[in-house]
């Protein structure tokens, strides 16, 4: 198949199977400004379906760069409320929402820490009020990806540019099962099996998951009433979509207080525009007390001293080594991507929908049941051919999960 | 000079000497898609004048076709009122707005009139809150253009696509006064010389207008207090900006009620993607209730009646036939130039700091004080080099203020 060919094919499958846009439903769409031809094909799939509107709301790595070479200070502690409490009124009206996401993976890898940090921070206060209705999946929502130039450097260094990008592409396409002969049926297939897992998994009503493997050894603490998620899932507003194209992980709640021991990461962070790897954290009663990162050290410890609940965990997910996104060796520089090639835990915001009944608690009375609030929600990888994840089952016995990265049952 | 120096003195001219973005100021732009490199030199200028934050929302004609191509009928009646609201709400914050234009000027002509009216109806309406804060000048606002392949094919249809371009850049430039030797201080002596018009014409108290021409016979009631303006004009906030990048218009605010008449255009307008040639209108009592247009009759006589104040003027504008637009020869079938090149007056919404004291009276007092309100705002050109203007005084007595299109006194 043609380039051409793919990207429409893509764009359906995220229109169709991603956000799941229905007849009479806005769609707000972000995108940076080089996924203006995957844009085009998605707006003209959107209305297909019967979107009423596509808004979309362009970045660019430029005009970012720009602020951070020429901006005065102040601007550092400035962000577009005015423009994502726009969002978070259109999700109230009944808007979808779909993020393509292509950036540079190191774009601000040069720049003042504590500038990036203070930007990240205004930004994620201001973006709050529409990532609670994400996260509390009020919506219809999905991210995808689109490969940008820069992206695909990064990804694929030694390459040629139109190369890299070309390969980068290709690579999206396979992850996301674009180029099989029917990419709608297969994501009903693909979702069909990770809702067996999910059965499984919340069929065992697991009180904690033990974790062993280099630089790990830690009890993560599952809230009572987890839900394992993974794949579709109902929107509140009733809309089956997929979360994320493409996706390999079943996730659940951990409680946030009962976190205890050691954990390293397995894979480079890639957290807004710079890279954070060899991350080494002590946890003690589900807090963060202790943190080292090889690279990127102030950003993550800026990162988990956000608020209170940027140093506890808020998501726990399960992906085997063999995943197919790991088996393409390729380290995307992307949590989108690299977060579906192994297991990982997210420091901050839970998802409400991952707690049974969640959804219709109060800020107080998910805080109560072991949930997590915070401004940021950022996964990272934990998982590796040599991790081994034992279930705590209800009467305090042990069983095998994983073994050497693994299911083992 | 190459273009790349062309577009960072027009880029900075736009910033400084257009919505002269202050220290402290956030910046909202609005683009389309093609305009990015022109964008990025804004955004790097506007943050090195002191800007916190620059937020460009890009628009795209393709995603528009494909709005009109496969949206549902009931699409036509939406609009993304959460974005406009946004816009109003950094206005209100202090936010400065700047609009780059370069749209396909026939972008919708193949569209059904219909689905276009209805389309710019919800639109408009979406779009008030924030129009009312730039008709008002709460704020400091500028409107220049971009060239882009469709609009500069439309300008220049015989010409291949890359020539077409650079000579609408080069015709940009030339009457944005970019590429003389010190562009800002261009400026300064160009609003010197339209602010001494002013001051001539505001002397005067002409109570009205007589218009003489083929086609025209008209007499134009100003309202009591009007305050004739052009060039740079200070906002509610205290900024100094030249809202429109060219300029060679000096304006005022017309009587709602008292033109009567026959007018006739004598440019084509392009509205909102489709052309409007050869209107001839009668008013009685400020209302038009006779038209007629050789071309887009439809979509004319349906803007008209968009709401009461759309078939009543709002304001009136007085360009020498000589400006250097007109003397360019070229129709840009775009009216930031057009109506640059030639008299022209508006339908619908006027704007409140044309009447002394305007911007501090409620609705009902500008209303009866003459201003007009409306959804839309719309100039259309009707100088020529056959048109004779008269000035009729306070106590009656005429006296030639233009003749055959220049000024005669
Ligand atoms: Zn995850
Ligand atoms: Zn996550
Ligand atoms: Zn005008
Ligand atoms: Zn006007």
């Amino acid at each position: 198949m043609t380039h051409a060919d793919l990207l429409d094919r893509y764009a359906e499958l995220i229109v169709r199977s991603g956000v799941n846009v229905t007849a009479g439903q806005e769609l707000v769409m972000t995108a940076p400004v080089d996924a203006v031809p995957l844009v085009r094909r998605i707006t003209e799939h959107a209305y297909k379906a019967g979107a009423t509107l596509v808004t979309t709301f362009y970045g660019d790595d430029e005009a970012t760069l720009a602020r951070f070479a020429h901006a005065d200070d102040k601007s550092f502690d400035t962000a577009p409320a005015w423009l994502f409490d726009g969002f978070a009124n259109a999700f109230k009206a009944g808007a979808a929402r779909l993020a393509i996401i292509g950036e540079d993976p190191s774009l601000l890898a040069g720049q003042d820490p504590d500038k990036v940090t203070r930007a990240n921070r205004a930004r994620s206060k201001a973006y709050r009020p529409a990532l609670e209705l994400i996260a509390g999946h009020a919506i219809n929502w999905c991210v995808a990806a689109a490969a940008t130039p820069a992206w695909a450097r990064s990804v694929f260094p030694g390459k040629a540019p139109a190369e890299a990008l070309d390969a980068l592409w290709r690579a999206i396409y396979t992850c996301s099962r674009a180029d099989t002969p029917d990419p709608v049926a297969a994501w009903v297939e693909h979702s069909r099996k990770l809702r067996q897992r999910t059965d499984f998994l919340n069929g065992k009503r697991y009180q904690a998951l033990k974790y062993k493997g280099p630089g790990t050894d830690l009890t993560l603490g599952l809230v009572d009433g987890h839900v394992w998620k993974g794949g579709a899932s109902t929107a509140k507003n009733g809309v089956t979509c997929n979360p994320n194209i493409p996706t390999e992980e079943v996730f659940t709640m951990p409680h946030k207080d009962r976190v205890d021991g050691i954990l390293s990461s397995t894979k480079p962070l890639s957290y807004q525009g710079t890279f954070i790897e060899g991350i080494k954290v002590r946890f003690e009663a589900g807090r963060i007390v202790e943190s080292h990162a090889d690279k990127g050290a102030d950003i993550f410890a800026t990162m988990i001293a956000t608020d209170e609940g940027a140093a506890r965990l808020g998501e726990v997910a399960l992906v085997p080594h063999s995943s197919p996104i790991s088996a393409s060796g390729i380290v995307f520089n992307n949590t989108l991507f690299d977060e579906n090639a192994a297991c990982h835990i997210a420091v901050g915001q839970s998802y409400s929908d991952t707690l049974a009944n969640g959804g219709s608690l109060s800020k107080d009375a998910l805080a109560a049941a072991g949930a997590n609030a915070s401004l940021i929600h950022v996964d990272w990888m934990i998982g590796s051919g040599a991790l081994d994840i034992d279930g705590v089952l209800a009467d305090g016995r042990t069983e095998p999960l994983m073994r050497k990265g693994e299911w083992a049952a």
